[in-house]
């Protein structure tokens, strides 16, 4: 059956068998009394949160969570069924949440497709990818979108569920998908099935934000939806009704599905564009012996020009680095028009821009091998605990590859998931080292505020990279006046 | 001496000989006794109001505007000195502004440089342009930066100015200009004229936005401003504070003219990338059917995304179609820096941008030869008759090559001075043709809310093509009722 190890807290859990399963999926059901059954589907960032904040709607709904039997995934659906929610957040409203989901009894997680046979919703929340090829400098290559995933589990849906079921697509896909991809697969699966197609298939793209506001980026923002007709929209509009803040943050319908398809990777492609323009102004900058920081500063005054982004060490995280491929691969293979050229390159140059950390380091340094580092921030995001696509990637791997010896660091991340590696979640434990040089990738707000680390870094002869505008101008002056190297963009200059 | 016309009202006036204008200047410096003395060196859009502002200012101050003795420039002189205010406006207070300057008798035009050595402080508005190569399709094949104009303006300020002069410079230009190219000209010709180097240099931009608030986009704005030294930001720090409601909009001091000069650029090319960005979308979403103004709309109810463009008929003007490339000319030729790519391609999009249009066009229309059309608008701004630059230009020539017959209208324009052809501000004059297309250009209000010009699109049987997304929803659905094909943009698909 197999093993599985949440490797946030090394517990690990047997893989059940089958009929195992089956019969704690209808032990639980056969416990529940309320209307509607809800099946999430993907127990991943979005669905697992989005799961419990159905499971917490007044309308009392049951809610059950899907995900893989794999060793990579059980874990989630094992450590959910014991009592341990398996996202760590800084949101207590997740343990409240979480907590009363324990008392109410109404919240269950499996592994077995049967769980869509009763489900009057079901919300895809799983990840459909995008496969980059790129050298080890992040060049783009090439890049492919394959469907067959997320087919996969379509299917596996449209084969359980009820008639009348509404389907509400949250994932993030190629705009197109449910009208030509998810609309045609039940329409087949249900003529086999000899079912009337009363089948609902809406559209609406959450805005998760993890972090401290975590279940109020579900709840307490603004939703755009659409259905693949008017039935579907109308029930997909109903139900989201029931979860979000409505009367303050108004739902907003768009006239067809590939409409709010388009709107989720548009959204994310302007943020990466965003960070692409202003990278190159960032190189700019340093040229002119220009501090950026200032000037978008002074710009970020005038309302039309609030939106412009900072340079830092990199773009990082699931949606930004792929949303505007999977845009592109849509509008040509989907529609048979011209790539999204401008987005595509906003994501090489996102991709790339911790390279400029590398750059500025060994051409500061020299000869790095041997040397020895500490790497402070492993998470894309600050304050957050999340490695995915991180920008820290790319400059560990750069800077191990010329001899270097790295200690990590980072207060959301005990072990580096996708390279399997240990990190320090102890600050104190490295501060007694002595390192030939030390970066700051992340702005964690308990490195910026953290008086130790300060007086670690003014007490040693090495040099500091600040990367991503994380010193403030008091620590630099300090620091500055004790005679340190310290080398970053911005106020660094 | 040679005659110069107002294009505006087709008046023409004498250029007068130097001793006649330095006899006029003399005369005028006569007669006041205000403490200071500013002169501003172009009476163009930005020049022109600056100076009236500086006219208005309750520091009292004596204003003198200077532009060149040419024929394309000397109306300006002479239509201000006769009482004539240069520009045409919806901004009631540039008459407000202008009639109270007349009572004071503190404003007054010449072209002669002997001007500066009256000035206590010079404020620069010139223009500093950019010669692209372009073929027919705007295609940005090269571009050059010529600094000689510049050059000699500013070496003409420094031959005549007194010791202790504040130059402040607001034109936009390639970023470093101030320090490595301004200061070194007014060392080498104080040097020569045997002059202590007591002059102060300052760079602040303006962000004038023609139309109905445009002296307010002077006096109550963000401003951001730097000098070469302590001593010339000091300088036009207290000069700023004379004009400009700094209480309710401080200003924002920056560390060297380099970053004040780059945030202008910026700002500029922030906006023209996020419209190239969004071009790209617009296609996209008419491949698959989408309004892309309904889902643009609905994304910009997000804070972070708020500044989102539309994409229209193109982009004009002159700031947005040329300050990228002043920066990334700026980092090659005066920082030895890489070209910024991203920047330097949102022009050639939005340059291109027309094309669309005329695509559109022709696509639905085929052969054009001999069609007649009628194009409403011809400025590249809503509500404002400014044709620099303007997108209308390409989409006009492509048809005109076409061999159709094109009428223009654009209420606030009589006369496309770059094209030299005369616009019909009557629409009701034009409404009594017949005409195979009418494409409506520019949103102007007066044709948004214009019952005759609905009436008239309904009555006849001709095509409709809004490039701009002009019409709204309501009028739409008034012309598709009548059968009308009306072509376009989002709402329109």
């Amino acid at each position: 059956m197999g093993v599985t190890t949440n490797p946030f807290n090394n517990k690990t859990y047997e893989i059940p068998s089958k009929e195992e399963e089956l019969k704690d999926l209808k032990d639980f059901i056969a416990e529940q009394n309320n209307e509607k059954i809800v099946v999430v589907q993907g127990l991943g960032f979005v669905g697992a949160v989005m799961a419990l904040v159905v499971a917490n709607s007044k309308e009392n709904y049951t809610v059950i969570g899907v995900d893989l039997p794999s060793e990579a995934h059980y874990w989630k659906i094992a450590s959910l069924n014991e009592g341990i929610f398996p996202i760590e957040s800084s949101d207590s409203k997740i343990t409240t949440y979480y907590e009363n989901a324990k008392k109410k009894n109404n919240f269950f997680a499996t592994s077995l497709e049967e769980a869509y046979q009763y489900a009057n919703i079901v919300i895809v929340d799983i990840n459909l990818d995008v496969q980059k090829q790129q050298n080890s400098n992040k060049e783009l290559l090439d890049y492919d979108v394959s469907l067959e995933g997320f087919k996969h589990a379509m299917r596996s849906i449209a084969n359980w569920c009820q008639e009348d079921v509404l389907v509400l697509v949250e994932s993030t896909v190629p705009p197109g998908t449910c009208k030509l991809v998810v609309e045609p697969i039940f329409k087949e699966i249900f003529h086999k099935r000899a079912l009337d197609l009363e089948y609902s298939i809406g559209h609406s793209y959450e805005r998760v934000m993890p972090g401290p506001g975590y279940i109020d980026s579900i709840t307490n923002f603004f939703r755009v939806y659409s259905g693949i007709d008017e039935k579907s929209a109308d029930a997909t509009e109903k139900f989201l009704k029931t979860i979000i803040s409505t009367e303050e943050y108004p739902l907003t319908r768009l006239a067809n599905t590939t409409a709010s398809e388009m709107g989720k990777v548009l959204e994310n492609s302007y943020r990466a564009m965003n960070i692409a323009f202003v990278e190159e102004w960032g190189k700019f900058a340093e040229s002119a012996d220009v501090n950026i920081y200032e000037v978008i500063d002074a710009i970020k005054l005038r309302p039309t020009h609030n939106n412009l982004m900072r340079p830092g060490l990199g773009v990082g995280g699931y949606c930004l680095t792929k949303d505007p491929l999977l845009a592109s691969w849509s509008s040509k293979n989907l529609f048979g028009g011209d790539l999204l050229r401008v987005s595509e390159r906003a994501v090489q140059i996102n991709d790339q821009m911790p390279l400029h950390a590398f750059q500025l380091i060994r051409s500061n340094l020299g000869d790095l091998n041997n040397k020895r580092a500490l790497m402070l921030g492993v998470s894309y995001l600050n304050d957050v605990g999340d490695t995915r696509y991180t920008p820290s990637e790319l400059l560990y791997d750069k800077l191990i590859a010329e001899g270097v010896t790295i200690d990590l660091h980072d207060f959301f991340i005990p072990f580096w998931e996708e390279k399997g590696i240990t990190v320090s979640t102890s600050l104190s434990d490295l501060l007694v080292n002595n390192y030939d040089f030390i970066i700051l990738c992340v702005g964690h707000k308990a490195y910026k505020e953290n008086v130790e680390l300060l007086k670690f870094l003014m007490s040693k002869e090495h040099v500091i990279f600040d990367v991503n505008g994380v010193l403030n101008k008091n620590m630099i002056e300090q620091l500055r006046n004790k005679k340190l190297r310290i080398l970053g963009r911005g106020d660094l200059l």
